[in-house]
């Protein structure tokens, strides 16, 4: 966001690209309560009622929510594990282990025609290509390719990837984007080559079953935002998904 | 359930297990309305009171539902794939093709020590087994052993599994209860010798990947029920979880 396009924006999207600006700094952090309307409206030299506008857009995008005569406050930024976790097979409710992350780099691709159609893109609209590496005590555990709308995410910086906690985080904080994963499906698969590399999977590489997810994943209004490729090793740890 | 335990109970208990006998007759199907209160209780010979206490508790269990001031209805039997479906990869909005289910036979084991902390029963305590086969096309494509504690499902019967639409309906309209899903885990594994050969996976074994699920279900009140293992035979279908 450079100043020249923040300055074509009306006033209440110039607020929005401020606050969400702020709260991507780390100003407020989840669940922190925003100041109040007329604060905002004071601090920004803007009328209560562009700031009232600009805060309902957020909250309607999911990244503030409001208490009922008490505030509105900030929505945690999501993991890109969201609800699941690796967990020791048949030990449902243990604690999971914090996975470490590792930002392997960005790179563009075109979109092949099913991921075009789940993004409900045009055939081989440009697409970015995010890699990150999963590991559990110092051991890679699974390799993630998310896919996003490179016209979508325009400016997209590799370092926001690097220096946050994951894709959902860097959409949440930089773009101003909540997304929820709209589906999963699980495979088994023998591990590719270039992935069993990645994974410090060597040797016998055909005897290694992996797990393989694909993930659909779109903003609040439904519009699809994220085709995420993930393959997990899964001999010592299972895929776990808890159920509301 | 027989004429002598029936007698042994409080009265709205028994209109209860008739409603229930009913219900799994095929009597009132999924959304059906019952007759009202009154007519019931006439109909049964029981007080009114007796009669809403038993329509309260198959509410509470999950079985009937109400809608404010038209009535009661027959919650919908739920299938063993829950809200889980088999679908191409990548299509994650195709319809997917209903699966052919085979009872394969009910046995009995004693609980390892996992299942039973799972399951929340002592070590050893007596499990059915409950082996099913799904077919799509024809071809087998995933196979599901069923555990539940002996004694909560004392008197299940072969036929009831054979002839029902799987695990969850029996559960439900034979004893009452409706099961939810609480967690599942998934990995990727070498298919079992055992299993390979019910899934029909001849010659060479070792090369064939399966996912395979642990699914732990409680009734209504979050009591444990059910430990599923499920192996899937996914190199044209995928295991398709759609997200609220």
């Amino acid at each position: 966001m450079t100043a020249n396009t923040l300055r074509r924006q009306p006033l209440y999207a110039q607020v929005k690209q401020l606050l969400l600006q702020r709260m991507g700094a780390g100003e407020w952090e989840a669940h922190d309560a925003l100041p109040s309307e007329w604060e905002l409206a004071d601090e920004l030299g803007a009328s209560q009622g562009t700031v009232r506008k600009a805060l309902s857009e957020l909250v309607d995008a999911g990244l503030l929510y409001r208490q009922q005569g008490r505030g509105t406050y900030v929505a945690p930024v999501p993991g890109d594990w969201g609800e699941a976790a690796l967990l020791t097979p048949g030990l449902f409710f243990e604690r999971p282990d914090e996975l470490v992350r590792e930002f392997l780099g960005m790179s563009r691709l075109n979109a092949s025609e099913d991921i075009a159609e789940a993004l409900q893109l045009r055939r081989l609209a440009p697409l970015l290509r995010i890699r990150q590496l999963w590991r559990w005590h110092g051991a890679p555990v699974a390799l993630d390719d998310a896919l996003l709308p490179a016209e979508a995410f325009d400016g997209m910086d590799a370092r926001w990837l690097r220096n946050s906690a994951g894709v959902y985080a860097t959409l949440q904080q930089r773009f101003g984007v909540r997304v929820k994963v709209v589906c999963e499906q699980f495979r088994a698969e023998m591990l590719p080559r270039e992935e069993a590399g990645l994974l410090g999977v060597t040797g016998m590489v055909a005897d290694v079953p992996a797990l393989c997810l694909l993930r659909l994943s779109a903003d609040m209004d439904g519009r699809p935002l994220e085709w995420r490729q993930r393959y997990c090793l899964t001999h010592q740890l299972a895929y776990t998904v808890k159920h509301g």
